[in-house]
């Protein structure tokens, strides 16, 4: 059987110093996949409980009994506050999770991914085929490579930029920085929206306020956003949004998915709604005002 | 240096048959205290990153880092809730801080904690200053006994009653089930809530529906709430509450902290009302309609 050095006694920990102190674990039932990739080291096991996990560099990325959550709101919050999605770009997201979701929205026509690692599109599509259906969408193109060429090859294309990367150490790192939110901005359309993984409200309040304050002097609009993801480090997942429109309330979606058709097993307007909605040492932290 | 089944390598780990194939891990800075109790296993421990963490029967209860959240969500979601809270109840509580969050309502004029196991209190005392210290307030009266005894003996004497109890093994188990709701009810003043911890909708959907369906037999209102718990399994802790009122909407706030004393690092008028918001998969689970 293999072995990774996460894995001991049958169960899988999660370290690192981005929370110090606390780990995560989940049991393992097999090692699926492990392999050195170009830029991270990429493990894939069957767990007991929680479906095929995922992970990077040692970091849990998605379980698929609870993945459901962050794709759908890492999708939805900006596809739906924008007025009319019709190309969408995503940068990360090489489990296809993100695409799943974003087809699921009629308004849209093209959907491109960017992922500069294709180890870990290569190992979704082969265990983790529920989120990976989304890469054989009619609509969905794929490149592998970096997300900043990307931009700087592609000014005005899109209507909603999604970064679903890892967390700022190793290849996501250059993802938090302000140059990144600077590209971005200049491929977006009129009216465009950024959404971008935005950490743990309880673990970073500092970077997130960091990035908050830099994309400020770039959009007129910014929010944070945050939801319940069991498998995350507090359980607990943070979203930025900027839009290059001013005075745009994303916490207000313009859409709705029909209800009955059950598109959706986290996400409702409602849900959308309450997201924006901050604790008090949160708002505190971020230097907004109490309320 | 004592010793504690759960801890190894310097690290607590949290399993238990509750949620089965993930733990939570703290790293162990030392162990303050290590007890069999009259009801339970009684571990109080310094932690490196989340102050003294308070364990009972291995299940992590309260940490100094983030207990707040509990806290102040189930003694604000009823009290603000309620028109004019003055005489309250608590069951269970014996660290202490649900106390500390109700006396920070200037229209409670007494409050009764009724705690089974003593050893509860008097390590909260010495271990965990900051919760316990709402002991110490002129309006609190601390009972050492049986909550179900308690309340047959205090028929219709309560605004509010909180129940702030471990998980439904061990000496909680009967406060999950339908006898201890019908007292809670005979126990309550007319416009009385309940208010106890609901669990975690990720992991006991069904156990949550059950206790909310045979409490819709009993009190015409009942509504589920959630809130963000980092070191609480998957981060997510609901909240059962109910009122003999009909009709009531027990997601809006009827008071409000002033913003600027700063009373709470997570609730706000609006946290409470999103509290109520659930995800999609919750309301299915619940057999509650889509939204």
């Amino acid at each position: 059987m293999p072995s990774h050095k996460n894995i001991k006694d049958g169960w899988f920990r999660e370290t690192t110093a981005l929370w110090p102190g606390q780990a995560m674990s989940l049991q393992v039932q097999e090692i699926l996949h492990h392999e050195k990739s170009l830029f991270q080291d990429v493990l894939v096991f069957k767990s007991t409980n929680h479906g095929n996990v995922l992970v990077l560099d040692g970091v849990i990325q998605a379980t698929e009994w609870d993945e459901f959550s962050y794709q759908e709101m890492i999708a939805h919050l900006p596809l739906m506050a924008h007025k009319n999605p019709k190309n969408i770009l995503v940068i990360g997201g090489g489990d296809g999770g993100v695409l799943r979701e974003i087809v699921k929205h009629p308004e849209v026509e093209s959907v491109t991914l960017v992922e500069i690692d294709e180890a870990v599109i290569r190992v979704s599509k082969q265990f983790l085929p529920d989120m990976a259906k989304g890469f054989y969408h009619p609509k969905v193109t794929v490149v592998v490579g970096d997300g900043f060429k990307y931009l700087k090859d592609n000014v005005g294309a899109f209507d909603v930029i999604i970064t679903d990367s890892s967390d700022p150490v190793g290849p996501a790192d250059v993802l938090f920085g302000e140059g990144f939110y600077a590209l971005m901005k200049k491929s977006l359309k009129t009216g465009g929206i950024v959404c971008t993984q935005g950490e743990c409200q309880w673990l970073h309040l500092p970077l997130i306020k960091q990035v908050l304050e830099s994309s400020r002097l770039l959009y007129p609009t910014v929010a944070y956003a945050w939801a319940s993801v069991p498998t995350y480090p507090c359980g607990n997942m943070g979203f930025i949004l900027c839009c290059n429109e001013e005075g745009r309330d994303l916490s207000r979606p313009l859409r709705i998915f029909p209800p009955e058709k059950e598109e959706t097993r986290y996400y409702t307007a409602e849900v959308h709604a309450a997201a924006f909605v901050l604790p008090a040492f949160t708002r505190k932290g971020l230097g907004l005002p109490s309320k």
